[in-house]
């Protein structure tokens, strides 16, 4: 059972993650702790692995791309990504219905894992440690790129705030398809390319590129 | 004052008008109509246009792309497009939240948009004419390229499930850029695109593609 852990790094997620815990009971200090649990940048990981003399305890990272072995020498090891975007606040309720991408070498690890996950408020699932740079490639995606086509509607003249709506019922249906592409309008197609070309032609390939990966992965 | 709208077509935006005209206890029909509401596919537009003989009222169309020039010869005409994305259901609720771009020839075409608009639950703004590709393009971008997003992360391993709150914060969050790129840490960008072209190589185009493109509008 996880009664103490030692939070490495105060940015967007070990603040939040320091506050979760404390708020949950669990003492939070380097004293012989049952985790150590690095959240600090991808680069910083290993340095700061290789600084830690192995306890009696586990240590973990928090980075989505980052393989086990980045946490050597230490062999008590695990992973636990939260799949959610944080910002500075330190408010633990942003861990509230996000899910986690746990790894782990033994299924030991992956209990504590999960634990801890689940004492974050996070939803765990299991990721093998190999599939996990190809796993957040896949979230840089859903989230990073979610703000890039926010901004390119934007700078086409769509006001910012009418987006909002738009994109929350996208997921809110399901994300169905509509609009030109579901509905095979290639004119209506054409004729947005041949706009973007006059008035943003840095945009057309970002346009056409998108439209050939929906009507591929559709 | 609209008292009378005579909706034309009843797929996804269609059904929802029609519902939601009745329950604000606006005639809908076509017994010398206020309004006529084509509600049809952008390519029918102009045929169904020409089909009807000029009235006393209104005639408006609810296509993004479209400009006002689809319902000649009609003089007193408008367009309103729903920055929105439509299920089958034709629950009327879909409207509400959501903006609406209207567009018209004069300032009485554009109060008479404002005032269906209202009627229908939607908030409108003013789009000029030959701005509406431009913005129909921005449209697509935001909700039919945000749906081409979540294909691609679960392509690549993420748990469906688990992107709807992470999807859903990124938007709450108001599309704060976090992750790799915002970071500039590009030794992972470069991971992902070597595992990216080693499992899913059809999609390494699109993430470099986007990934260009965020630098570029951030």
């Amino acid at each position: 059972m996880i009664e103490r852990v030692h939070v490495i790094g105060s940015g967007r997620v070990g603040s939040a993650a320091t506050a979760r815990l404390r708020e949950r009971g669990v003492a939070v200090g380097d004293d012989d702790p049952d985790v150590v649990l690095l959240c600090v940048p991808d680069t910083a990981i290993s340095d700061v692995s290789r600084c830690l003399a192995p306890g009696h305890g586990w240590i973990g990272h928090v980075s989505g791309a980052t393989p086990l072995a980045a946490l050597d020498p230490h062999e008590r090891r695990f992973s636990l990504h939260p799949l959610q975007t944080f910002d500075r606040s330190g408010d633990p309720a942003q861990f509230d219905g996000a899910w986690a991408a746990i790894s782990g070498d033994t299924e030991e690890a992956l209990a504590v894992a999960r634990e801890l996950a689940e004492l974050l408020g996070l939803h765990p699932f299991e990721l093998a440690d190999t599939g996990r740079t190809l796993y957040h490639a896949g979230a840089v995606f859903a989230s990073n790129y979610l703000v890039t086509l926010q901004r390119a509607a934007v700078r086409l003249g769509v006001p910012a705030e009418g987006l909002v709506p738009l994109m929350t019922r996208t997921i809110e249906n399901g994300f169905q398809l509509t609009g030109p592409i579901a509905r095979g309008d290639w004119a209506v197609v054409e004729a947005h390319k041949q706009a973007i070309r006059e008035a943003e032609p840095e945009l057309e390939h970002l346009y056409e590129t998108l439209a050939g990966a929906t009507v591929m992965l559709a």
